[in-house]
């Protein structure tokens, strides 16, 4: 089983083939930024056409099965996820109908302060809102996974332990191997991990050590030591690949509508765009690098085996589903 | 098993209640008369909320096995359906959208010349749009049916042709038996019921000969009648039952937002209220009635159940999937 838990690629007929290529049975990929209701529909439409026009290679995913049956017919099982809680608006009947629509995560923030909680570029941290803990407890209800990849401390720490199901960090890699606004420290990581939810290792050159310098090793060596210090079935991959995309794309995730000047975030002015990826991770066909480096740590073929996929499958199957 | 194809009554448990006590094992409900996408969402959303509420005695059906299902639960299952193409406003996309959100009827028009054919108060039937043929395609494709209820004769009559997948009249009469702008011409009914469609009887006393006062022998004659004429396993309920709704609600149904003056249609400015239900058919729990009637006709019971739902059931599970 191969699972990536964060794509936001510039989606064509070419990457979804390199999915198949690339054995990726399932892909988490992000369908709206900043967009409200009405946007987000418009992209689930146009998954919709990529679905019509690309059957060979790619399927709307909605429950843990989906995975196997990729896997068995050589697809990938798209699943829908959200990096802002925009797309919810100020309506939390919007919840319920978003999971019907096939959404399967949200972050509760992104960088900024939320309706729900508190974003990791934020200056004061005030934890979860009176909507968000409503917003949580709707999450839970139906099976829409809290995602809080760009969320601040205290905001993590409040939603792993106030959430009666696990919750994610889909894409971020430790505060401690690479000091950067958007990975995160050992207690946040603890709190997840202690309520039962996985953190997904990014490979988006901003998140790593050495950005695109990074080598194999070395992230491989995080992995290891974050499997020794944290469980490693609470692992999985969350590449953040962003491939193909124009620069403004990137501007469209820093600034969105909110701002009406740049903020650079992760970047800076003079490296205002997408950073090259590292050699050895350059799209979905370069998962065995990453799987021949993680053996080479001396980690077993079945701990290797959840993370490159297992545990994000054994995690789909627990919490894409209504509670009882 | 029990069907009723078309009900909108203003919802309660008490109502809830009745369909139970009426073992009526699945009902179509209008959720959207003139709404735009936004709004039907935001009805959806109510309907969650109920699906929360009384789990008792509805749920939200989807596929014609939820129609066994309430059967042996002793609950309905609620099926939603459009009058008004509005909900897809000019996006095609959409059609695909309301599907997997739960809708399974939408009629091409209302009263009024819509984006996609003609309805039946215009002077001028002009058949079905170039944005109707596309829509029809995409509904045949998605599980979505067709409904021609409220449409005109010649838009009806193309409809049925032009879909690959049998065509809906969900709530209407024969013209021959009630003489009126919503009930419909021998040869509408033969192009339906010739494409493999779907005639549901109303109750609505508008659409009845004597309008109130019509007896449930002259009804029960006349879907016998029908039945010989046009076969009985394409026949089934379509009661437009309007229950405890105010009469602003038949002025909304009638003039939505598309004028500033009232226009009376099937009522008059000295009745342009909701008219009083026929005393045989006041609510869900008077469909005993119903089959007694049409057992005295001397129809068999075979035929009787097939009206009273078996045939309404066969459509579903043959019409609500995507196509292959």
């Amino acid at each position: 089983m191969r699972i990536d838990n964060l794509q936001y690629a510039n989606w064509s007929e070419k990457i979804f083939r390199q999915m198949s290529e690339g054995h990726v049975d399932a892909v988490h990929v992000t369908i709206a930024y900043h967009e409200n209701f009405r946007e987000t529909v418009l992209n689930i439409e146009q998954w919709n056409r990529w679905f019509e026009q690309f059957p060979q290679y790619i399927f709307h995913g909605r429950q843990a099965t989906d995975v196997a049956c990729a896997r068995e017919t050589g697809r990938t099982a798209i699943f829908f996820g959200l990096q802002t809680p925009n797309s919810i608006e100020d309506d939390i009947g919007l919840v319920e109908v978003l999971h019907t629509l096939g959404v399967r995560f949200m972050q509760l923030t992104y960088n900024n302060q939320s309706l729900l909680a508190t974003g990791c570029y934020e200056s004061q941290d005030t934890g979860i809102t009176r909507m968000g803990k409503q917003v949580i407890r709707e999450m839970n209800r139906v099976g829409l996974v809290v995602d809080m990849s760009h969320s601040a401390d205290r905001s993590t720490i409040e939603a792993a332990e106030y959430s009666t199901r696990p919750i994610a960090i889909t894409h971020a890699n430790p505060y401690s191997w690479s000091a950067g606004l958007r990975n995160k420290k050992d207690s946040v990581i603890q709190a997840v991990v202690d309520n039962g939810g996985m953190l997904g290792f990014s490979l988006y050159p901003h998140h790593l050590d050495g950005k695109s310098d990074c080598t194999l090793e070395n992230f491989c060596a995080m992995v290891a030591d974050t499997a020794e210090r944290f469980g490693v079935t609470s692992l999985g991959i969350g590449s953040d690949l962003c491939q193909d995309q124009p620069d403004s794309v990137v501007e469209w995730m820093r600034v969105g509508r909110w701002s009406k000047t740049i903020d650079y975030g992760e970047g800076s002015a003079a490296q205002a765009g997408f950073p090259p990826m590292p050699s050895w991770f350059r799209d979905n066909r370069d998962f065995p690098n990453i799987e021949s480096g993680l053996l080479a740590t001396g980690l077993s073929q079945t701990e290797v085996a959840g993370i490159m996929g297992g545990n994000w499958h054994r995690f789909y199957a627990e919490n894409f589903v209504p509670q009882n």
